[in-house]
């Protein structure tokens, strides 16, 4: 089966590659500058394409190598949640990109989608419910959802809408959480400060979640919108603790020096029935899909 | 004070201008094209700009002569409400338009929302109702709302976001239930193939929205999402029957001829405790706003 990825050099995207490759797919890798593109991405062999998302000559199915599926993580403008970026420039550019792949052939789309489309909802979010989106990111990744989704009423395709939840693991951006805690173990702090921590959420290790996406993707069928979640909220402040001492961390938590986030609520994490049935039904990836947050 | 007015060659717009005059507005008319303007709108001695919705030289404020307002009616690919057309070129196109024109300083923006961007729910619609759009057209006006509310928090300016129900009256399109009617008896047609006519809808003449719209364009506040509707729900059936009446027809009525159109829930209609409160706060237009069906 052939794959391929946009976003691949992104924290998630090469998750994804490396899982892609460990269970055999040939891949295609999209990027807007082959020039720059990392040397382990050329060593893997991946066949590389050079592509502008939102450009005039945008490409069509083969020029992609003719995918069996596109795995799309590729997304403009992040961590700025309030941009109108969001649907000035990417919502458009991201739907005629993939429209035209679907019009010219593209049999199955796999789409990071996110937890905030959901918006101000608390509790336990299935995917039946409204989406709300209360910020500009959230609400152009539901109208690409949306508008995908009134495409496959005239054409044709596979629709696997991934609603990815928190995430954390190598290579993610240093604004992070995680990212931020280790950097202040390594300066030797003895405090960090962060929120009050009660704040409940859902999350994955960036390995579960390239594991689940492509899955789901090469299952090929019209999965539609999927949360790509643990199902179990976890505080902030257990979620750091946990983190600390698994690596043998020495750091005190300052908790309560930041506020909580006006934009999130306090508590919500995704239901995972969905994904479970899928997973339960083809066997599970390796580890067990159930409990990804075993060690948690 | 200044008015501009998109689309103001189409049904509404045409009787939106007359009332706009009739009040003793300046008015700037925006057209794609001048040169094919019916004479009537040079006699009318408005000043006219040529603009194009989508191009990339788009006018700023200044351009369209620094209104006071935009009203806005312009809106291709009508009465198609499932072409993809509605979220692929005109909501990108429009919402640039308007963001330029606001980003540039136009104080206050009323733009043609629609009560199918409400969606499949049935009975009394208010403003607040969750919107659950079915359709293409409904969609990508919800979309440019929610776009607007978006931009607001970053640049100021007044928005009223008039959700249309259903019109009538002279200059609708040809291939309106009116129209239509009209044709038939225009022919010497004995019968009228018409649907079962028990679907409950809201109706208001197009002179009586285009008082609403002037109205509420006019009074610069940020007024938000507001129904332009009658609040009474009436069975098509009764509506055509009305219509033959006050213009002295004889025809009959083939009711179940056609199917119920199963894109559109059975029976909804506007609350208007909004455009009421806010009608009978500044007097009201002329004749009788809270019974606009008097004659029904």
């Amino acid at each position: 089966m052939r794959v391929a990825v946009t976003g691949a050099t992104g924290f998630i995207g090469r998750h994804v590659l490396a899982e892609l490759r460990r269970r055999g797919h040939e891949t295609t890798v999209c990027v807007r500058n082959a020039s720059v593109l990392p040397d382990q991405f050329l060593h893997m062999g991946a066949d590389v394409r050079e592509i502008a998302i939102g450009a005039s000559d945008e490409p069509d199915w083969p020029d992609l190598g003719s995918p069996d599926v596109l795995i799309h993580l590729a997304w403009g403008g992040l961590p700025n949640y309030h941009s109108l970026h969001h649907f000035e420039k990417e919502l458009p550019a991201q739907y005629s990109f993939l429209a035209r792949l679907v019009k010219t052939g593209l049999p199955t789309l796999a789409v990071a989608g996110t937890c905030f489309e959901y918006g101000m909802q608390s509790g336990a979010l299935g995917e039946d419910l409204v989406c709300l989106p209360g910020n500009c990111y959230g609400f152009a990744k539901n109208a690409l959802h949306k508008q995908l989704q009134f495409l496959s009423r005239t054409h044709s395709f596979n629709l696997v809408w991934a609603r990815l939840f928190y995430l954390y693991g190598d290579g993610q951006s240093s604004n992070s959480l995680l990212s931020q805690l280790r950097q202040a173990v390594m300066e030797g702090k003895e405090v960090f400060d962060m929120s009050g921590g009660e704040q409940l959420r859902d999350y994955l290790p960036v390995t579960t979640v390239a594991e689940f996406l492509t899955t789901l993707a090469a299952l090929g069928q019209d999965i539609g919108a999927i949360n790509i979640c643990s199902g179990k909220p976890i505080s902030v402040r257990r979620l750091v603790e946990t983190w600390i001492r698994e690596n043998g961390w020495k750091i005190e938590l300052n908790l309560g020096h930041y506020p909580y986030p006006d934009y999130e609520p306090m508590a919500f994490w995704g239901k995972m029935d969905k994904l479970s049935a899928i997973i339960s039904t083809i066997g599970g990836p390796p580890g067990d899909a159930r409990a990804p947050h075993s060690s948690l």
